[in-house]
């Protein structure tokens, strides 16, 4: 049975995780017969987002490993105990999380930096030759997290694409029902809530991504 | 096309809505076609629980609309303004936010009373003769919110069953993968995480359930 690494990065879209995104991906590997462990840094996070109004919360303060055990229904590590040799593949889900928590993207752009225990456990991985897959936004950590000239889609945002490419990665343009893959470092990737516009279209390229990196491990 | 109506209690299964049947019901929705609109009531959480280690923390306070946003990506509205003419169907998932913010069954157990604005809702839907899908620990508000001698269940723990049969429902012992339909009633209800030891398990009763609700609607 293949064993999967899951980084999550908070609870909700706009702080944290993207629900959907999270939970078709733990469904899909279900599905596969893939086991999983969800894990996240125990850090706090960038902002509180109120989802009702989309405004952040001034003044209140939530930390990401807790607010990412909702998503795992309390059963998750911080991504400091975690070690690439435990598992075969690697997956992290989208939301603004990843481009606030897991690195600075949003704040920073293509001067952004990577949490280093994310950038650690990834780069294990991706020494060890096992695959990685990205969705959503969070493709905008490849070039500092995994290395230069990876081949990747977020969809086809045409700014944060070309941040990507300032960065030293290699965009393809991806509808939300397909993946692109760079053959040679293993990394796969879809677009999900970067163009999506319902679970369902979502899920059409969340589960080529999972099937494709399962096939990878 | 079907529209439903699905009320949320937060995000978290400790404390608020069980994620993965919330996001399990709208993605068998629109499996099916059919629309949908979250919906909570605008009231603070009883609790909130670090879900890493299951415990609630003092002083702070979160509020259930604004929690359960988080689920629905922000297109949620205020249950007070919700109209059950404006739906064929309602569903409840679980998660201990329903037996603590929309009832007070946590604490009060067959003593409890229901949030006034859902029990008013989900009494205009039953008495319009439209069906209500509950799942998890959801049935336990059945008695005092659609009535007495309604069939349901929450699968198979003796003492919540006997709290729901000293209100006057009556109660089925019923496994993760099956649904309970009072026919009479319309109510249809899943074990879920009662039961469920994963995503997948949660899945089979739950669209199980939603097919019966559509197929009543």
């Amino acid at each position: 049975m293949k064993k999967v690494a899951v980084i999550l990065s908070g609870c909700g879209v706009y702080d944290g995780s993207e629900i959907y995104e999270s939970v078709l991906t733990l469904l899909r590997l279900e599905q596969q017969g893939a086991e999983y462990q969800c894990m996240a840094p125990d850090v706090p996070q960038l902002h509180v987002v109120d989802h009702q109004s989309g405004e952040p919360v001034p003044g209140e303060s939530r930390n990401v490993l807790q607010e990412a055990a909702r998503l795992a229904r309390g059963r998750i590590i911080d991504i400091g105990t975690a070690s690439a040799a435990d598992y075969d593949a690697l997956i992290l889900p989208g939301g603004f999380g990843a481009a606030k928590n897991l690195s600075d993207f949003a704040l920073k752009g293509d001067q952004c930096t990577v949490n280093p225990q994310v950038a650690a456990l990834a780069r294990a991985f991706h020494d060890a030759g096992k695959p990685v897959g990205l969705m959503c936004i969070a493709p905008t950590m490849i070039p500092k997290l995994l290395g230069q000239g990876i081949r990747c889609t977020i969809g086809e945002d045409a700014e944060v694409a070309g941040a990507i490419e300032r960065m030293g990665g290699v965009h393809q343009a991806c509808g939300v029902d397909a993946i692109v893959e760079d053959t040679g470092a293993k990394v796969v990737t879809t677009p999900a809530y970067m163009l999506a516009g319902s679970i369902l279209e979502a899920q059409s390229g969340i589960n080529k991504l999972i099937d494709r990196v399962l096939e990878l491990a």
